[in-house]
This record gives structure tokens, sequence and C-alpha cells, in this order.
């Protein structure tokens, strides 16, 4: 087994960073839309384990890269807590039935996770026996899955979710609180079937007030955290800069930091907490010398420990593979 | 003429923070979409004096605030260069031939603002001689038109910016040089026109990594503030968290924040600058105690001095106008 990624999070000399790359399973792969195409729909795929390990190995096939994560959705919990959930083409995921009112709430139920959301389980059993890798398992943040559902697919402004904080504070706390004990128990499973490491993506978070990310977002991660043991835990919110004093409240074991952050800064502001990132998922569409001049002086602005390099927010479908080969290249052949 | 703002942006006492808001006169308002709708079309509006300064009069009648700001749009100088600019509904700004190729640069004319532009200056002069609070001229920092100009309209990911300003350094860089001229000249216009404060709006530079601020918007911004004299300038990003330790290297007068960031924090960081902000432009969907409540926390945390009280954002079509009488009301009653 690869040991490179366990050995950046424990804070161990490493030779050069880990590398691996959120969303590596994904559209910018000729051969993912045909396994895609094959599995019918995008939530018949992450259903399909089989086919859902397969695009999990895909990005390891074509890249030598040092973790993998697992294939699958951050919005499955929320489908299986009731919500009829769909992938629209060019539009994203779409809950057909958003939660607008506090009577709505009462139609929620509680999943049990080998019942209601088996398949998770099981990629990740075929996905272990196979890889040389460590695999990630991962889930969405309470606020970020709040978010989802209460808006009922992606925002721009987050107006349903912001305004329902304000106008039912505390039944949003109880949604959120409910939704932490279930990120909780579903990481947990994800760990018991053999990921070696789980992140929470708190994407939207990072569109709070640095006071609101405090209320909704914080605890509740937090919360979610506090319940997995055995491997470790990161954090990822897309805009973390506004919340680097605070975000070690969360107690997770490193943070996936975003493009926008300034990496050593965002280290000394942390402390000796491992830190995972940053590069722009558009630098990929630059030319090759580019790419590399970006890795290293990512690479040396994070320092020689404790340091998983990764991009910034996942790679995009128009990112060039190209792109991605001169970012693997320039991280591996880095030296401290 | 009110004077609160002026004392607020020259750190003199003040008994409670000014208060106006980024688009306050625009799509919130029905008596706006009236005025619109005489217009004819978006880019009519702002270039019809009279019509432009009735917009900007509308907020006024119904709010007793502190501060306009003239109506226009900040894509008007790329389409006084020759660019054929229009405003699609639904998308918003749209350039009918946005730039890919460096040969597209030559086409671009120096415009002359009194020939090319001559109806911003016309609308503040019909302002000034009515209104007895001080007026805000601005426009769009050299980063922000050259992404929408290269995007063609607004953007997710801007891939067509970053694409360029990787492939094409030097010219991506004099494309900079030459929008940072037209700003300073553009601004001073409008100051020589009458206005009393001046605002650069780099909204997109809030995406960049922070390296790439340094690069791409930040010496720009810096040369386009630096070419205007006689009036407090501001500057604006959509995101300054991340840049708070380069943002003085601006060297505005004050700085705008967006609801993102703590505004206690960022004013430790900034040190003894004025700052403006920074309300999520959401909370105004709240029930008008948490209105209230916010914007007490906010005046609160921002001290007693060189505060102006504002929007982290422009104020959304979806507004209640109940909403933003409770926000006027609640900085209005406050006292230090």
């Amino acid at each position: 087994m690869n040991d490179l990624l366990s050995r950046a999070l424990n804070s161990e000399p490493i030779e050069r960073p880990p590398v691996w790359f959120m969303r590596q399973a994904g559209r910018y792969l000729p051969e993912y839309h045909v396994t895609r195409a094959e599995a019918g729909s995008f939530l018949g795929l992450c259903r399909a384990p089989k086919l859902a390990a397969e695009v999990t190995l895909q990005p390891l096939r074509r890249f030598p890269l040092d973790a993998s994560i697992v294939f699958n959705d951050i919005l499955v919990p929320p489908a299986a807590m009731g919500m009829d959930l769909d992938f629209v083409a060019g539009k994203g995921p779409v809950f057909a039935d958003p939660i607008r009112d506090v009577a709505q709430l009462k139609g929620l139920k509680k999943p049990v996770i080998a019942e209601d959301m088996p398949h998770v389980l099981e990629t990740i059993k075929l996905l272990v026996a196979e890889i040389d890798v460590p695999l990630f398992g991962f889930a969405g943040a309470p606020y970020t899955l709040a978010a989802y559902m209460i808006e009922g697919s992606g925002s721009r402004h987050f107006e349903h979710v912001k305004a329902f904080s304000m106008h039912h504070p505390k039944e949003f706390h109880m949604l959120l609180d409910t939704l932490a004990d279930i990120c909780a128990e579903y990481l947990q499973a994800q760990v018991d079937a053999g990921c070696s490491a789980v992140q929470l993506f708190d994407t939207w978070a990072g569109d709070l007030s640095t006071d609101a990310f405090e209320k909704w977002a914080l605890p509740y991660a937090k919360k979610a955290l506090a319940g997995v043991s055995g491997v470790p835990r990161l954090y990822f919110t897309r805009n973390a800069a506004p919340y680097l004093h605070l975000i070690k409240g969360i107690e997770a074991d490193a943070y996936a930091m975003d493009w926008h952050v300034d990496i050593a800064r965002a280290r000394k502001q942390l402390g000796d907490v491992p830190i995972m990132g940053n590069m722009d998922p558009l630098t990929l569409n630059g030319p090759p010398e580019v790419i590399k001049a970006e890795v290293h002086r990512i690479i040396r602005a994070a320092g020689p420990t404790g340091h998983v390099f990764n991009l910034g927010h996942g790679v995009l479908p128009i990112t060039p593979i190209e792109g991605v080969h001169a970012m693997v290249d320039a991280v591996r052949e880095w030296r401290w």
C-alpha cells in the first residue's frame, strides 16, 4: 500500500506531497462517459457498485495518483431520507419537492445505511480488494446538505436556505443536528467498509457570513466528524479564507483549502495541522510550463511536511487531460 | 449637504455610520421597472441622462439615505472601446464578439470620454443640482472589465480570461494597463462633473488565487485609483478575505467589504483605513428583528469611526422593500 498520504496526514517526513484531486473520476475523462451511458443515469451509476468502482478506477489507470475517492454523490443521504432526487442535464441535482416549510421536515426519515444506501459500502468493498492506494470516503456536511434540500438545486444566492434559517432558526438547528448524526454514521460505515480517510464537503458554507458560518456550519461539521474514528478526517469548504480563524474549531485532522487561499498564510493561521490543496482547477487549462510553475509554487508555499497536493475545488469537465498529466508529473518530480 | 459620509471617510467622529447600498437604484423597486420600460432597454436607460437621473433619485425618495450612486453600468467603457454590448433578459450583459485571441486587441479604440460616454457626465450634472447627499461615481476595475470582455458575459468559472492570462500574459498585462488608464480618466471625469466620491468595482477579482490577484488585479486597480484626485476613492471586490493582507497596496482611501468577511478582523488587518459594508444582502429577506440585530452586530464590530454601512454586495431583485426599510431604520437609530 502506498503510504505517502498517510505520512503526509501524520506530518511525517515526505520526499514530495502525495497527489490526488477532487472529482478525479468524472466528466473530463472520455471513459467516464462510456460507463455513465451504460449506467443509464447519474444516480444509477452511483447506485451500481461495479460501475461506480469502475469509474473510481479510471483515473488511477491514467495517472499515478497517491489516493482515490469512491465515486458517489453527496446528495445520496438526503435521497435516502425520502427526498425525490433527480439529476437534470445542464442543471445538476434537483429535488422535486424542496423543503420550504417546517411541516415538510416531519416527512424526512432517518435512513438505515445498510438498507437505504448499501451500494456505497459495496463499491468500497470492491475497490479496497483491488487498489493499492488509500481510498477516501466522503459526505456532504450538514449545512451544505440542508442548503440543497431547501433550495432544491444548486443556487446562486441561496435565498431559500437563508430565509429558512432566519424565519425558523429552531427547526433549522434541528435539521442540521439530524444531518450531523446521519453524516457521522454514514462516514463511519464507509470507514468500516474499508476507507482509509474521509472528507466532509461543506461546499456552500463558504457563502455564509463569518457569523452565520459559526452558527450554522461549524458546530454541525464538528459534530459530524466527532462521530467518526479510526481514520484521518478532512474538512473542505469552497471559500475558507473568511473562516480561517474559526475552522480549527471543527477539529478535523486536516483541512482542504480552496484556490483563493494563500496556503502559506493558511498554514500559519491553522498551526501544525496538515493541509490539502490548493491549485485553481483552471490552471490545468494553461500551458504545461505554467502548470508546473504553479504546482511548484504551491508546494514550496505549503512547506515540507503535512501537505497533500490537490486542486482547490473539483476538476472541471472542460479540463484537458494533458493538463492533468502536467500537474501530476510536476508533483511527482518535486523533491524536498 | 449631508456630511456624514464625508466624516466617516475621514475617520472623524460620527454619531452613527452613514448608510447607502450598492445597486440601491434597481430592480427591487417597482418604479425602476416603469422608468426602465420607458427607456426601452437597459443600455438606453444608462445613456438617457434624464431617465438615469430619475432612477438614481428613486431610492432617495423612499429611504433617508446618506449617499447616492449614479445609475450606470460598469461595461459602458468597454462598449465605448468598440465592443458590441447588449443586455439579454435572464442572462445579463453579453458581448457579441468577446476577445478570444490577441489579434482582436488591436480593434479596441481608446475612448474619448466627453464624446463616447457623455451621458454619464450629464447624468451626474443633473443629479448634483438636485440632491443634498454625496453622489458616488464608479467604474469597473481593469481585471473585472477584462474578464467580461474576454468571457463575453458573466461566467461561473472564468475559463476564457484565465486561459488568456496564462497563454498570453504579455498581451493581458497590456490590456489591463490600457484599461487602468481608461478607468482613471473616466473616474476623474465623473469627479470633475460633480461626484463627491468614487468606487472601483473589482467584482471578479475575488475569484483569483492570491498569487493571481497580486499579478492581475492589484497593480491595475492601484494604477486606476492613482489617477484620480480630489475625492475619496473606494475599492470593492466580491471576496476580499483571501487578499486582506495585500489590498492596502491598492492605496484606496477606503475598502468595501463583502459579507463573508468578519469586519472587526478586517479592520484589524487593514489598520486605520475606513471600511464600508458588509451585510449579506439576503439578510433583507429575514424578519425585521433579525435585520435589526444583524445591522447592530455589524456596526458594533466595525467600531465607532471610519465605517460606512452598506451591504456586502448589490441589493438583489428579490429583496422586499420592508427589509430595506428595516435596515435603514436600524442604522439610523444607532448611537455611538
